[in-house]
């Protein structure tokens, strides 16, 4: 009944890859003592079986073909660390057509496509574990999944992604701008050479939809999810910021009010002494916010070879734990209902403009607010220069839809020269 | 094969069952969809059948005979929230022997006698669940269990008291004397009217013991756990603490180095910056630092009815996924090597002494320090009354065994009028 081999295949060797590769193999023995069997692994897809490698595999490991994985019916896990949406989908898929449970890590895949995943691995009783698809090695799926699915979760914050809080806590530290610093980070190897994927928070969106249908149980749609990134973050709106007692940071935001969600990633200011504007450089954090429990933080580093590839190495442990006490069905991941996303997203906005220096323009500007419904908490003239003078408005809880309406009336008057900025301010004790 | 009932026994109905039956209850629709099954509480073994209760519960669930759970063959899974070493232990075995899997909040049972339980629940194949027992609603238990087992964990720091931290975050934002606050504590019921097991460090040194077991995968043995309450720090500590840039707190600490593990209880001196620091009031929090992931923390609500309810039912309901999978074989503990304990601890000291105001008296009191090894890294008047100066000195790392003999030799020096307090000082860079 029982099994003394787990056999794993691994499509995908990269940085990822190859540090749950060293995991499981250095703590090979505790492991097996752990799990009451040895794991195997069976075969690597690689693109090319001649690159040099950082550690020593076989060369029999090694193949350039998907099927010597996936038709393979010595193994029981495949373990999918290639990144996109194909062909990563068609092998998962293919490899839960042939019963293997599976790990990946990829964020993209099962925010794109992990409802269909589900719902085969579900049919089939077959595992999907994902704990590396979202902060690293900060175990918040294995937190959602295990502990708070008896709970009811109202919100979830998260910094998601640690290329762009590298950024803003370097911008904030140092008072550079953001074109600078990027280059920096670039440079340090905590960006890409094209960032759009983190500046522009598609990765941040990608874990915040995976968050959001574990926690709220429920199948998201990607393109229901908002995004905003921070490339049009200034030192200034640091600054003002800072006056105010604000970090900026990119806040991936779920919430459910009513039956209702709202999933979204985009910068925000948080008020200095709340626990995530203290999670600096590449650190990620993820904060929830539920019925039973409160308020909860996991904090750690979110990306890193050797940090997500133990995420990758436990998943595979999970399961491989099942498999040799014999259990032939595995646990589902329950996150298929159908809940309608909100209307209406409520919060304070920071609003940052350049307008012209004489009287009557405020009454002007508060005037259109007015009209759109958009109350006020303060107007504060930041800086003037001959005719021109920098002013940041920070409204009262308002409908998102009705001060964009605003901003995009404000941006028509005479008297406004520019809107650089408009930064939703939460957790200050206004909302 | 499979079951679409699961039935639990709850044995002890305070405040934690009380908050996980509400739980399991005001979930139940969700619950038994993510199960496949419902969970059924079966018998709740009571003190008091007339007992007036916070919540309904049809008379015939109450029971004042164990046996009712313990001997029902209908049972699958035990709860047990009675707390203290007996008649709890003697439940927990003999529903192990009735084959029925275990959930517990016992800290002080699974610290004194979790070994005792977990060989005979491995050999059975039974689960013992007991997310509760350390941080109440804070998943660290599942988080080691099932993240980090695949890592190497070597230090674990952890604030798993919420009463002590109360206590010492009021001393410091109030610079209120211990005492006072105490009392304050007790009136708002964040303190027992006897609250020794709390400020004396048992309870954090129940907590340590199980997260060492677990994080090193070893039998602990409470007896060599290091335990030092707060009752001795006072509010001159915490001031003098604060002009070196450090906030004293209960940290319960387990490492291993060499192989070897230290695990104990005390005050420590942290610097402002750390995590740990800034966790405030009753909040827990756990920060580990390990092989491959690094440094993680989790943080939240370290008590309550609710959050702790929350972690008891997610036990249940884990326990009860696997039943209803028809899941035979559960996964047992993994914590049963055994370790030595370090020999000698080294570590940074803060000491705060009354000596002689006179010249020579600083010579005679680092000479001592001198004939034991024991470097100082500075040496700080505080405060000159007449005859007498209050002095604090910091230590350089040193070997512990060999400052306290020199604490001792100072003691009985003629210019040394009271040594008041010798305090660890942790992750100040400087080990």
């Amino acid at each position: 009944m029982t099994k003394d081999k787990i056999k794993i295949g691994i499509m995908g060797f990269g940085t990822v890859g190859t540090g749950a590769y060293e995991i499981l193999r250095k703590n090979e023995d505790a492991l097996k003592k752990q799990i009451g069997a040895a794991i195997i692994v069976e075969k690597i897809l690689v693109k090319d079986l001649n690159k040099k490698r950082a550690v020593f595999v076989p060369d029999e490991l090694l193949t350039t073909n998907a099927d010597d994985i996936l038709e393979n019916t010595e193994i029981d896990i495949v373990v999918e660390l290639m990144g996109g949406v194909e062909p990563a989908y068609s092998y998962i898929i293919k490899a839960l057509d042939n019963c293997k449970h599976i790990v990946t890590a990829n964020k993209e895949l099962l925010a794109k496509k992990g409802n269909a995943v589900f719902e085969i691995a579900d049919k089939k009783g077959l595992a999907v574990e994902f704990e590396a698809s979202v902060c690293g090695g900060v175990p918040v799926i294995k937190a959602f999944r295990r502990t708070l699915n008896t709970d009811r979760i109202n919100r979830i914050m998260g910094i998601v992604n640690g290329t762009t809080n590298y950024i803003l806590t370097k911008m904030a530290e140092e008072g550079s701008d953001y074109e600078e610093v990027l280059e920096e980070a670039k440079a340090k190897g905590y960006a890409e050479t094209d960032p759009t994927a983190d500046v522009e928070g598609y990765d941040a969106a990608y874990k915040m939809a995976i968050l959001a249908s574990i926690g709220f149980h429920m199948n998201v749609d990607i393109n229901k999810v908002s995004r905003e990134g921070i490339s049009n973050i200034s030192k200034r709106d640091i600054e003002y910021g800072k006056d105010l007692g604000w970090t900026i940071k990119l806040i991936g935001m779920a919430q459910e009010i009513d039956g209702k969600v709202e999933v979204g990633v985009s910068p925000m200011m948080l008020p200095a002494a709340h626990p995530m504007a203290t999670v600096g450089g590449v650190n990620n954090a993820v904060f929830v916010n539920s019925e039973s429990v409160g308020e909860l933080m996991f904090y750690g580093p979110g990306a890193g070879q050797m940090p997500t590839g133990n995420s990758v190495a436990s998943d595979i442990v999970e399961i491989a734990k099942q498999i040799a006490l014999g259990n032939k069905q595995l646990l589902d991941c329950d996150c298929n209902e159908n809940k309608e996303f909100m209307d209406e997203v409520h919060s304070c906005y920071y609003i940052r403009m350049d307008v012209e220096n004489r009287p009557g323009v405020f009454a002007k500007i508060a005037g259109v607010f007015g009209n759109f419904e958009v109350s006020l908490e303060s107007v504060l003239q930041k800086k003037t220069k001959g005719e021109s003078a920098e002013i940041v408005l920070i409204t009262s809880k308002v409908n998102e839809k009705s001060l964009k309406k605003a901003v995009d009336s404000i941006k028509a008057l005479d008297v406004v020269n520019q809107v650089f900025n408009v930064i939703r301010v939460e957790g200050n004790g206004m909302n």
